[in-house]
């Protein structure tokens, strides 16, 4: 008889916001060493550069709240690969931490007994900032920024009121499905309808647009044709794009060695 | 007479918390290609591994709010090298748009006709729930997280009130001079004291240390010599880290080549 196998160590890896380069070298080293890839849709098909030859790929993403592959199937076949012995890489867009799930699926794994690594990526919205040109926080405007879903969960949406009342820059995730809700819920909150306010789809990689206006214009944004994945950001410090950019160019290609 | 200069061109490089490995590789390029660095005090000495050949480096840095070079006379200087054609990297610890005063830096040099490109980086407070083995978000927790600086400014403090209300993660920058005062902040405005928290020196980095436990024990992270540069989290996720890790220990060297 074989001796049980020692399970596969599990990477979960943020790769960033879409742009290869936009990926850290730790990033690249665990793509690198994993024997296997589980990926998420949202995921570039260029960051397959980065894995070793014979890398076994599989797609499990989600997309729009429509699951292609459940979470729990996803986890269970992140296991599977693990206590076959076999190093996984569970490939994610932005930050694990950062509304990827990534804490549940380490607590299910380490709750059996395989090795997890958590390597963190650029978030989406803050590349959407540096798409617009601005900061998301700025001494003469606020003390800070929240990162906010606004996907309907369970729990309800988020409480507009208090975020309002925090004066932070709001960037606001999975929310262009339900963006009307969102904005009368924010001037309902209290905010000026002339709140500096933005949308950029597909920040941090190649096929970024953006649209800015107001909080009170924001509807324009679907009109413009600006769709998931997008990020929302409203706050004083959106205004600054304004002043700094005339026109979005995609920045990832004026490095390319 | 020589035609005049074209100035050269300011990357702000958000070169992660710490550990040269949480560098992008569009940072890692922008490092190679500048001829001078303009450097914050807080960055590792190991990030001059991504110097190019005599890249003329200078260390320009504030440390705990005394400044060393003020921050004007670090925008002068980098529009100076600029002036003279020199390309610059203004190298900057986790990313310059999340209180890195990105913004400032890149308005002040394009109003005077300088191209500036802003490369983001993994910002301290991820870098925290890394080093912990918590999400910053859960969906049974929360709808997000807020990333405030603790640090008085001529803005007073952040709206402890709205931010508990908001029930969103706490991720405090720059507080633990005034940790006390956030401790009674937070509970004046409500927030439980066996709320969990934790505290995390050196994010990101090779020194990485942590100390977890509540918004009323939050002191006895000073008494564990946990100081600045060091991030506060508060919040339900933070009680995950009890379950997910029982030792912190820096991740760096894993997969080192």
């Amino acid at each position: 008889m074989n001796p049980p196998l020692k399970p596969g160590k599990v990477w979960l890896v943020g790769v960033g916001p879409g742009s290869p380069d936009l990926v850290t070298v730790r990033a690249m080293r665990a793509l690198a060493a994993a024997e296997v890839w589980l990926v998420d849709d949202l995921i570039a098909p260029e960051m397959s550069c980065y894995a070793s030859p014979g890398t076994h790929v599989e797609w499990v993403g989600k997309r729009g709240g429509r699951c292609s592959v459940s979470q729990e199937r996803i986890q269970k076949l992140t296991l599977q690969h693990a206590l076959a012995g076999r190093s996984v890489a569970r490939v994610k867009g932005g930050d694990p931490l950062l509304f990827g799930r990534g804490g549940e699926e380490a607590a299910f794994l380490r709750g059996h007994g395989v090795a997890v690594e958590i390597v963190n990526g650029i978030s989406s919205g803050i590349a959407a900032a540096q798409a617009l040109g601005i900061a998301l926080t700025h001494r003469a405007h606020c003390h800070g920024v929240t990162f906010v879903t606004g996907h309907t969960s369970a729990h309800g949406s988020p409480d507009w009121q208090a975020l309002v009342r925090g004066g932070t820059t709001l960037v606001i995730y999975m929310g262009m499905s339900r963006l009307a809700a969102i904005r009368d819920g924010l001037l309902a909150a209290g905010m000026r309808s002339d709140m500096p306010a933005a949308v950029v789809m597909h920040a941090g990689s190649e096929q970024a647009r953006s649209w800015t206006g107001t909080l009170g214009t924001l509807a324009e944004a679907l009109a413009a044709g600006l769709a998931s994945p997008a990020v929302m950001l409203v706050g004083g410090v959106v205004a600054d794009t304004l002043q700094a950019v005339h026109a979005i160019v995609p920045d990832a290609g004026s490095l390319a060695a």
